[in-house]
């Protein structure tokens, strides 16, 4: 099977992380977990369902989380008797997974839109969710076209680019962050060829980033994450993209585990290292990455290789999800509110004003 | 089972990664493809069947496939009817990986050893290399006792030391290289614990250093490779040890695919690096890191987990076995000639004159 099984994606593509049926009951989430075997879309019908999606993985990347917690608040408002109920459920959504902070914003952006519940019927409350949801998704696909585009800019004519992870069409409403600046370069004649760092434990990368580029007809190669640092040395990689789970005010950014090893390994080789995020991913709550909870993931996603017992038993395994990588370390942060070079506190705050799509450089 | 089958292992431990049986005919090679599940010891008659166990990693670690191919070179006495067949077979050995020096070094020891073939009978022959092959092979042995102490007495009190990849007992003829210092430290009353990168694609950290340090009582915690640059970042590691699958004259080491990512994480935060190796891995006629072949294993080792396909069907795999780190970014070299800190071409050229046990600083 290819594709959502009801209705036009919002996504654009002919895949998608998450859609909300035409029904407004059903979302429809493609299991990442089955990838690159199968495109699977499950149905979730219920928050306890969307809550293990997320907790689970089927659906993962900070962009996505938040589309998927949004549509799980439509499933929220037609679960809940009392408006308390709506609440409640909306919070089990926000804390599904502690570090990617567009699932908050996501909630609290729909729960702000159901204001307080007061007048109007269920009925009502599920189609004023339906189209707020759908307006986030549609408009996280418009902010990773344009924070895409004026990444692209930075880029040269031809580039080979290293990323980690999955920051694509399928870490995000559609396009993608990272990807998206790569489809970006291409819709500016670009040639450009990716790298992709397989990304233990999870193998975003070789499962993920190398399906979406392959299936779009881009040249990827797959790497074992240490590989990156000789392709530098070589003079093999011209930059680095990635995209972010969350940002701090300070510009440090928090991305899936092994993000600050490239980072490290770029500034070393003075490779650019670039950070593609909508401003949604920006946490102006949160001061520098210090204070970025890291999820701890179980240790079985280190210690198996599908069936396959990797490590020994009763040997313990650190297994954190994220990591932090200073804002010194990063080259430029691109946004749809513009590209802060430097990255820094005060770049930030200066897109944090910008109501609109002006660049702050 | 545990440990080999027959015979007092010149390993010195419950287990032993190759072993010349006292028949002087059967070679036992614990099958590392198969740890940490099962401890597997493969009888090995032949050398075709000893070149396949050192090429599909049966046996792996530098001087280990040095240990393995001196043995495979008793095998070839009994083999070959003439001595140009015996030499046609050595060839055979001494290529069956091209990185490590260490197995073209046990080689040509042997060959030289055999001294041209003048005189003897072929049962003659057969012995000289046993017992050639043991020394060899007890000679690594006590190599890595004596590096490794040399080495610990530079490692603090209480100490967490990060090691990638497998250097030792296993990599070895027993004892170990990189372990071998955190077995030294351990004799010298030192606190160590230990962090192990997974080491992908072939998983040696997560399979082999978990195995064996927590079999021989050690603090261990295994993580993905991506994880040890956040470590140094809050200042939870205090050294790196790894081993060297071969030195060049310049101080260059080349060793397993990722060490060189550690190597720039741990320069970026001033972590000490330090090489463990015996220096049969120094190459003389190596003068640089660039003349190094670094051998391409096949894409399957990064596109598969057990029997699940990770990398979708068509992706291209660079799957390099080995990085070079540049001698620059080396703390000190730690071999059983001595310590050379810092890590140079005159600082190696004062080892090569060594003749003994002194050390160069």
């Amino acid at each position: 099977m290819s594709g959502v099984p009801h209705g036009q994606p919002i996504a654009e593509a002919s895949y998608s992380a998450a859609e909300l049926d035409p029904d407004d009951a059903t979302v429809w989430i493609l299991d990442q977990r089955r990838l690159p075997q199968e495109e699977t879309y499950a149905p979730v019908r219920d928050v306890a369902t969307m809550v293990d999606a997320i907790k689970e993985m089927w659906v993962r990347g900070a962009p996505a989380i938040g589309i998927a917690g949004a549509y799980g608040i439509v499933l929220a408002a037609r679960e809940a008797a009392r408006f308390e109920d709506f609440l409640g459920l909306a919070e089990r959504l926000a804390t599904a997974r502690p570090t990617a902070v567009n699932l908050r914003w996501a909630v609290a952006r729909m729960v702000r839109c159901a204001g307080g519940g007061r007048g109007g019927s269920q009925v009502d409350l599920v189609r004023e969710m339906a189209r707020e949801a759908r307006l986030i998704h549609a408009e996280d696909v418009a902010a990773n076209r344009r924070l895409s585009h004026l990444g692209a800019a930075l880029l040269p004519e031809r580039a080979v680019v290293l990323t980690h992870c999955n920051a694509g069409a399928l870490a995000t409403g559609g396009y993608g962050t990272a990807l998206g600046v790569v489809r970006a370069a291409r819709e500016q004649g670009k040639q450009i060829r990716v790298v992709a760092d397989e990304t233990r434990p999870w193998l975003q990368g070789a499962r993920l980033t190398a399906w979406e580029l392959s299936r779009d007809g881009f040249d990827v190669t797959v790497i074992a994450d240490g590989v990156g640092a000789s392709l530098m040395r070589r003079g093999q990689i011209d930059c680095v993209v990635v995209g972010a789970d969350r940002v701090a005010r300070s510009g440090d950014v928090a991305n899936k585990i092994g993000t600050y090893h490239v980072a490290c390994a770029a500034r070393h080789h003075q490779v650019p290292f670039y950070v593609a995020a909508p401003f949604s991913t920006v946490d102006l709550d949160t001061p520098t990455g210090d204070a970025i909870v890291i999820e701890e993931r179980p240790a079985s996603e280190v210690a198996h290789c599908g069936s396959v017992v990797t490590v020994p038993a009763g040997v313990r395994v650190h297994n954190p999800s994220f990591d932090v990588t200073p804002a010194a370390l990063v080259t430029a942060l691109f946004t749809e509110r513009g590209v802060v070079q430097p990255l820094s506190e005060s770049g930030i705050a200066r897109l944090a004003e910008v109501a609109g799509v002006e660049t702050s450089h």
